[in-house]
């Protein structure tokens, strides 16, 4: 199935090129739609890390049921890499298709599709919308070019006639992005919550499983090569965010960019939180909620933060590294799904998914579907988000404090649902001439507004000597 | 967005059928592809009960939506009843639609996408091939024909240039057959195990966590709606191991149909099978599992029957009507699909998922994928599947006893990984002097046939009085 290039002739420009085109006929309606054939489709491929060495040696390694599946053979036109000089050697893969000039692959005239797993904003945008306009169809894993700048690709694909394919920025080898594409496309979905960074469940996870402090379990997963050196775009929640953003999107119908998502990081977990969840009969994820308001016209509110939910919800159980991401919709009720939501292998199964797809759609003339962005819903800010609080206070252990307290949060209109005195700690406050306690309240729902109007209220009272945890509560 | 019929022209001929071609041109390279309109797309649907009545007012009740996402509208043309004149009437739709003569209804001119949810083989199998051979595209949820008869509908499909969908037909409103077919088309999947039967998994989970017998349970399940007055097509499994035949043609690429599938129903599971289940550690459910044999070339095996996994497997937790598929791949490892299996309105979404697709591609001119059969599989017989046993013996409680016991497997090459013995309820067998005991012991792996040979040999054992109970042990 190899199909080395012909040096003489770089592009194999006139028969490979002319050859798709001459397929794209229109389905006469008594004729066979499969449109089988010999001459091969070509694959440029940007980037050869972690995720693009596996896609080329899938490519190569799996030829025959490619072709099979596809109609036509697969066959990879060049691999664009940084420092071609430096490319690693792949089983299978001919050497000479490392390039270091990225444009000119995307623009030649004999590839087919431009699969993009570079990441990051440049030169990845320029490069898809330089293949787009020459007609290529892309298959991408990037996440946050998408959460950034969607709206340039899709219009770009949407301009070219082409097919943009993005199965892996989300959930890497979770089917996420055809289902709420196409599969729940005759639905309403109403929420998409997801556990959609590794690296962070992987850590929460530690935490709750073995009472490690995030420092230790941070350092843990680094070792492991859960968490890169700089961790930032994990912990702080901006990779979630990115990945809500294009849930949220999808899911709703509208434009949500990164910058529309409320964003939250696990570095202020602490081990009291976890355990001061776990007394609830709960955990503690890092979530990425996508939900419609009740409101009418529904807004769209996309917020990532951790969250405490019960031990008994779906998403609950998902634990070390596995992402998952749980819809509500309906007509169809509650679906959940769940898998490997990073590393080469699992993330070069959904790009080759995609690219047998849009391979498919090449051989046969056929396109898969745009954006579809029309109900252009207004975001809510997250003031309005209806949700509970979990919040730890350290207070004077002094009669009438709980009273005081209590009437902080009736002044914002937030009713408690439960409250937990800790006390025999024997801390004392040392702004404080007392003892101190430690103070366990659960909210009933409420808007994110008040109940942070609550907080800053607390944190004014003489008996608060500190608010020492706020976590929401959700999925109950 | 309602468009009722001109009766002086109930076909709407002319136009609404010439629209739908024009729009079937190649796409010029610099063209954009959306090919948004005013002209309705119609649609003749095929049966009206939980999941037609459902589907009819979906598509009437979100016109505006559904139009915005297809390009055109989608209308109703018609809806195919045995008695019109009995037909209910359903919020939103004109009664007029409703007609007993569903052979017309599918070869009007007028209609372009035909929906099947009729099930069973006849008239279902005929209208179907009747609508795409007058260039109707299908969305079915019929797994019965699709396990019977699928070859014929592919090729039909393919034969006349349609579309023939049907993510209804497995697990209801979770997608699993586009992840199958295309999310997943560029991996290998080894194996796909589902619980797809809701009815029986009620059944199970009730005898699990209330203890009650079969016969108990089903009797609720009747009561609640969750199981048929007739129950055999669930409890003997004949409906999962349809599906399993669905599932295992699109995992392995090749023809696997319904009389392929090893099935064993759910009757003969005892209260005592499921509390030995829990003493291990373990639940008792009913399972549809596809696997690729390690075989060169890989056969495909698929059987349904009832099988102990552990608790902590993500399949054990599914539970009342739930339905859940697990798939593992090569490259994406282990992924989970969970949701309702069953009911009008789940069943309805995927319908409505499939036929917006359907109806984007007829929009585009474009087609989803056919079959992908290339690999043309042979079918492994139970008997060579390797898997473990678990077993319970009433024997006499006689020195020896256990010694004889363990020949009987070692004859058959059948090691045991744990026997345990429950003495002591003072149960004296019929047949015999002496007390007897219970004795449960657990195999190790070994073929289906080497197993069963075994338990045909423990019957003839003087020593046991009966072969209380087989079960095999999965997903270890």
């Amino acid at each position: 199935m190899s199909h080395p290039e012909d040096p003489a002739n770089p592009g194999n420009v006139a028969p490979v090129h002319q050859e798709p085109r001459a397929h794209q006929e229109p389905r006469a309606h008594q004729e066979p739609r499969a449109h089988h054939g010999t001459e091969p489709l070509r694959v440029a491929l940007l980037g050869c890390g972690n995720v693009g060495s596996e896609v080329a040696q899938l490519l190569t390694g799996q030829a025959e049921d490619l072709a099979a599946r596809v109609g036509r053979p697969l066959e990879l036109a060049g691999i664009a890499v940084r420092r071609p000089q430096r490319a690693r050697e792949l089983p299978g893969v001919d050497p000479s298709l490392f390039t270091g000039d990225a444009a000119a692959l995307v623009s030649r005239e004999d590839v087919d599709v431009v699969v993009e797993v570079i990441g990051g904003l440049e030169p990845a945008r320029s490069l898809i919308l330089s293949a787009m306009a020459n007609g290529k169809s892309v298959v991408t894993a990037n996440k946050l070019l998408l959460a950034e700048d969607g709206a340039s690709l899709f219009d770009a694909a949407d301009r070219n006639g082409v097919d943009l394919y993005f199965e892996a920025a989300v959930a890497g080898a979770i089917p996420i992005i055809r289902p709420l594409r196409e599969s729940l496309v005759g639905d309403e979905i109403t929420a998409v919550t997801g556990i959609v960074n590794g690296t962070t469940n992987f850590i929460l996870d530690k935490m709750h499983t073995v009472g490690s402090t995030f420092a230790e379990t941070l350092a843990e997963a680094q070792e492991l090569g859960y968490a890169e050196a700089d961790p930032t775009a994990d912990v702080e929640g901006f990779d979630a965010a990115a990945k809500a953003a294009i849930l949220s999107s999808l899911a709703f119908h509208t434009r949500v960019r990164a910058e529309d998502v409320h964003r939250e990081g696990i570095t202020e977990v602490t081990g009291a939180d976890i355990a001061s969840a776990k007394d609830m009969g709960c955990v503690v994820k890092l979530l990425a909620i996508c939900r419609l308001t009740e409101e009418n016209p529904p807004r769209v509110s996309a917020r990532v933060h951790p969250a405490m939910i019960p031990a008994t919800h779906p998403l609950a159980s998902v634990g070390e590294a596995f992402n998952a991401v749980f819809v509500e919709s309906k007509s169809a009720g509650k679906l959940m799904f769940y898998g490997p939501g990073a590393g080469g292998a699992p993330t070069a199964s959904a790009v080759m998914g995609d690219l047998v797809t849009v391979a498919r759609n090449r051989v046969r003339g056929a396109a898969g579907p745009g954006e579809s962005s029309y109900a252009r819903r207004e975001v809510a800010p997250i003031d309005s988000v209806v949700t509970r609080y979990h919040i730890c206070l350290q207070v004077s252990d002094t009669p009438g404090v709980l009273a005081t307290i209590a009437g902080c949060f009736a002044a914002q209109g937030v009713s408690l649902q439960a409250v937990r005195q800790q006390t025999g700690d024997g801390h004392h406050d040392a702004d404080s001439d007392g003892p101190s306690a430690s103070l366990v309240l659960v909210t009933h729902e409420a808007t994110d507004a008040a109940l942070a109007a609550t907080v800053e209220a607390l944190r004014e009272l003489p008996d608060v000597a500190e608010v020492s945890s706020v976590m929401r509560v959700e999925a109950h």
